[in-house]
């Protein structure tokens, strides 16, 4: 009863274009990671059994996908069978494995294949541990490329292996439609523990397992990806992350898996890297540069940036973190008419008005966010639940470009419709399945460039 | 004469602290580079002779020095030797040596040797090519760290290899009292050329080594050191520079060599990136975080930043390239009181007021500079005259964070008198040595903190 009188609430006061400060209070509980011995991360059984099994896309416009997974024992095969009948895997694509050691820990056997050529739209079954344990799994390909095909993302961050990551996990996967994760960053929280133990990098793994190895997360790194620790002497960042997840950059012609773009049925999604150089001239910025002007946005009228660090952001954690890339590349978005921002990092959730920063020159004085259509939607949802703990602490008052804040775990869910609408709810974790805390109907900078900021439903 | 009444308006204006854009106009000429045949540019005679002789610092005190040299023909010996009288090199330093590969360019052999232990204010006598073609060549080492020790440091910008370049230097070379050069990057400009042409490194390795090879220059990245050309296959940033120029960055517990800290007599000097990730938990952020509160003012009272992209500039070329830096440093240099700032970039001449912009948090619209006799002077020293030509076009009217501005190649001379004064000077090239076109007595922020503002002389 309560919950239906707070959305009431959202519609009126949405409609003056002011900010929302969701009076929903989590109950206060610790945030702790599951034991080693949880259900959640067991160990499948079978001599030298492939665990950690994920997918993401594996080049541009998902016809393929990259299959990773572990062996603990020896490497084994790194052959991936498929096939799109369950019981006749009757391709094989061979992949690679390797090693990475970090401080006083070894990894198992790390393989990465890629599944290339496939068609679209399809169910396709595959297995691992071919010769030893075999373990099957099933993905479906994203339908061909292109402006009106119906399509559904997920959306979290910042997951973690707590008791509040696997109840995200859970409420993400009892809503059926959606077809991808877009992860904003960080995944394990390895860094919380003493030598950044590697081992919650693997039980991790086995924890998403029941969703990685279904559908594709595409990946964003987050500073818990850095794992830099040079009084361990490791001093090369993403050294865990690099090893263990794979991104198709090259197909979107970047130099470094940190930064990259896929399209995904109507969207073209851009994966920005917060904790690499984006300064003019380095590699990021000059991948930006060429890749804005490639979007066709008929052919995908959704453009899609998933990045870690948030750039507006009313919370007092991480606070004006985002300036420097802001500086930067929010001139491109606005150029580009960008339609979504998706970023992590505050443990909260958040999304804007659609708002710009970008008028100012040192000396105007200009340097207010102020309502732009041609915006973006900020939202932040590094809300997975990891074991540093709920971001309940919020700049007040509640500035103007802030349109909706709640400090509750939870994720995202991305309904595209067609070119012109999509609709986007967001769930926390104490509801129900079919509950949104808060739900819009965005619409296409492009096709219909409305202002959708009254679409609080 | 004309001159001479400038210098007046100079100390008229400041003293009201506003900015001054000089009147100084340079005769308008091509800025060409010099052909590899010229004088400037030859090989020396012998079999196999080292080439492109430069040393720099090797460690945090100033107790080493990293000695570096070509050889074209085959690898030869990495030894050199070295002794405080000239005929009797008694001690020897043994180095490594590689090669690289950019493009369809193979570098000669490229040695690196670091000599230890050496002492303080000594003259020391050294020589390379051991067993083939020898030469020689010395430096003196710095005075001990520590705050009264007078020290007297060249700075250098931009410089390419054109005939104006030649000028800088020969001019710099004139000013026989500098004892280190500090060099705010973009070295060779090799990069101007159809596959990045390589031969330009070697190039202008030949040409600086009468200065390089008899005393340090401190080397700062800078956009044209990236050589990032993936149409080329070349995707490794920095390749070029990394195999050819050293730097002491491990002594200063960093953990790339594009940022990095080194003591020399009154001086702590700081290394900035501006094309590597600085944003908040990267490693350069980590460095230094770290790096400043370990500076120790009553040992080196003058903490100087040197970095490539400036965060004060008015000219209309590069303008708020610095920004993304700049938002997340600046509170840092401000709380630690850098005395200096010097960068590049910028084919010109600017020297700011003590200003900080510290103060905006979005919604306060406190965005423009002040006043701050906490903050650094930021001085723009990118007049080296490189092949780009030099930057003439300036936003108008001048900001009033901007002292004093000048459209013309030169250098700078920074002599740090004692803990409280330092005598600074900009010489543009078109005047004979003696001259200076901007002058002024910093004090210290520490040690003297005075509004040093109106010590224009």
């Amino acid at each position: 009863m309560k919950f239906v009188i707070l959305m009431v609430v959202f519609v009126a006061v949405a409609s003056r274009c002011e900010g929302v400060t969701s009076k929903f209070r989590r109950k206060r509980e610790a945030t702790e990671d599951m034991p080693f011995d949880s259900d959640v991360f067991s160990v499948p059984d079978g001599y030298n059994a492939p665990q950690q099994v994920h997918i993401t896309q594996g080049d541009l416009n998902g016809n393929a996908v990259i299959v990773s997974w572990v062996t603990p024992t020896e490497p084994g095969s790194s052959t991936v069978l498929y096939g799109t009948t369950k019981d006749k895997l009757d391709k094989s694509a061979k992949g690679k494995h390797g090693q990475y050691k970090y401080y006083n820990y070894t990894s198992g056997f790390i393989h990465h294949a890629t599944l290339k050529h496939l068609k679209y739209d399809t169910k396709y079954y595959y297995a691992v541990g071919v010769g030893q344990t075999v373990r099957k799994f099933w993905f479906k390909t994203p339908p061909q490329v292109g402006p009106d095909v119906p399509y559904t993302f997920g959306l979290i961050g910042d997951l973690g292996q707590t008791y509040d990551s696997n109840r995200t996990l859970s409420h993400y996967e009892s809503n059926m439609d959606a077809e991808a994760v877009l992860f904003v960053g960080d995944l394990s929280y390895a860094d919380h523990y003493a030598d950044h133990d590697n081992r919650r990098w693997d039980s991790w793994g086995r924890f998403v397992e029941r969703s990685t190895a279904y559908q594709p997360w595409i990946w964003t790194a987050g500073n818990h990806e850095l794992d830099f620790a040079p009084e361990l002497g490791e001093t090369v960042p993403f050294k865990p992350f690099t090893n263990r997840y794979h991104t198709p950059y090259k197909a979107s012609n970047s130099t470094a898996p940190f930064w990259y773009s896929i399209k995904r049925g109507p969207a073209y999604i851009i994966v920005l890297a917060s904790y690499s150089a984006y300064g003019k001239y380095t590699p990021q910025y000059q991948w930006l540069n060429e890749e804005l002007p490639k979007v066709n946005r008929s052919e995908t009228p959704w453009l899609i940036v998933l990045m870690h660090s948030p750039w507006y952001n009313s919370y007092n954690y991480h606070y004006m973190e985002g300036e420097t890339m802001r500086v930067m590349f929010e001139k491109w978005f606005v150029q580009y008419k960008v339609d979504m921002v998706f970023a992590g990092h505050v443990h909260a959730y958040e999304r804007s008005h659609r708002i710009s920063n970008t008028a100012y020159n040192i000396i105007n004085e200009k340097c207010t966010p102020v309502p732009n259509q041609d915006a973006p939607v900020y939202i932040t949802i590094g809300d997975g639940g990891n074991i540093e703990g709920l971001a309940n602490n919020m700049t007040e008052p509640q500035p103007s470009y802030s349109a909706f804040r709640e400090a509750s775990f939870g994720h995202a869910i991305f309904e595209i419709k067609n070119k012109t609408h999509a609709y986007y709810t967001w769930h926390r974790n104490q509801d129900g399945e079919k509950v949104t805390a808060d739900s819009m109907w965005f619409t296409n900078r492009i096709w219909l460039r409305t202002d959708d900021s009254s679409n609080v439903v």
